[in-house]
């Protein structure tokens, strides 16, 4: 059986904040929250709003009252913190901690990632139980970063190391494929004819130059079949409208 | 001269909103927030108190009235969104967003974020006028983002890829370095004297296992000379308190 890291707020102090990340949680798929002597109602209402229907993480949010109970059952836990500058603990980046704690996930282990309530952070006795530290990069000059946003950041990078990630997201597929080349070329020789007509072309050394930068500018912009008719419908009508002023 | 990436909301409507994308923006070092017909006072107490000392970046923000007026002076905008359905544009995600804005800063042009609104996000004028999609990979069943978790996410990939961000981030230079192997193994033969003498290895074919096991546990732990001498104080501690035991 695979188990999803799960999230571990130790004393956290707002149920807005606790909403905020049982939503972040929910966004990367992860549904496991344990509180630690949690000082907010994670169930209240402001909780329920910012969860923007992440209810559901909430309502089966595991309370302990030290992070020795909560770690119990956990084969590896990661505290997310500054580096404390008193102890000797790997720290490493959420995207190098993500490797680890899929690694572990693969291999049939519970992990755990904790995080500081929002006023003190992680105590160094907290610290002490813990495998690991992730310290995300930040700003050096403004470091100080919302305990939701810690935890978007974390379960993001977890999210996009799980095992089954696709290499590339297949992010956009087209319903309606580039048109054939034939097509494009039948427009450019529509539009520079109607171009030619208009004397566009007015110095004629240039004539090449001008037409090769025109058909660049369309080349690029992977133009569908659909496309290409609607732009010679655009020379047809811009043909006509000259010609009736022409009149 | 280089500008960093430019973030423009488009008719946030809730100033508390805006306050944690100022935020979330200068975790990861940006400074230049734009808004586009905003719907809330982002200079109102609610913004100011959840920017968290990063009021700067609200009070320098600059209002548009459209989206065309907020492009006017850059060179690329990117528009964070889902995919939309009946529109031809290339989609990728943050993390190769980051690799080609990092690529246009630092040739020295101007590139725009854009975010939508809170309640209908971005409409497909908007995201006309912009060269590409950013679209955060989420889970299918849970894809609704808070804004600023949608800022402070593609903000943080932007850092993460920056002109000058080290292959790896330094996160853990050891002040107090590992101690020299002898000291080590100085250790190793305090430990094993005294366990011998305390009747440890009771069975003699195992001896060697045994002394394996422990001298891996300890090589594993990245022990500080200061680490080694504490540990021999415990030995001390323990075979003295066994010697008054046995008095």
């Amino acid at each position: 059986m695979n188990y999803k890291p799960v999230v571990i707020l130790s004393r956290p102090t707002l149920s807005q904040n606790i909403g905020s990340c049982a939503r972040a949680m929910l966004n990367f798929g992860l549904t496991e929250m344990r509180l630690i002597d949690p000082q907010a109602n994670w169930l209240d209402s402001d909780a329920r709003a910012l969860s923007a229907s992440a209810d559901a993480v909430l309502e089966k949010a595991v309370v302990f009252k030290t992070a020795q109970e909560a770690f119990a059952d956990l084969q590896g836990v990661y505290a997310t913190t500054a580096r404390p500058r008193d102890m000797i603990k790997e720290a490493i980046s959420p995207r190098e901690a993500a490797v680890e704690v899929n690694a572990c996930v693969n291999s049939g282990k519970k992990v755990g990632l904790l995080f500081g309530s929002e006023k003190c952070g992680l105590d160094n006795d907290e610290i002490a139980l813990c495998d690991k530290i992730i310290t995300v990069p930040l700003n050096p000059d403004f470091s100080s970063i919302n305990l939701a946003q810690a935890v978007i950041l974390v379960s993001y990078e977890m999210y996009q190391g799980r095992p089954n990630a696709p290499a590339r997201d297949v992010l956009w597929e087209r319903d309606d494929p580039e048109a054939p080349r034939e097509e494009l070329f039948g427009f450019y020789e529509h539009l520079e004819e109607a171009l030619e007509n208009g004397g566009y072309f007015q110095v004629d050394h240039k004539r090449d130059l001008m037409r090769r930068n025109l058909r660049n500018m369309f080349s690029r912009a992977s133009l569908t079949s659909q496309e290409v008719r609607s732009l010679r419908g655009v020379i047809t009508a811009l043909t006509r409208s000259a010609q009736s002023l022409g009149k």
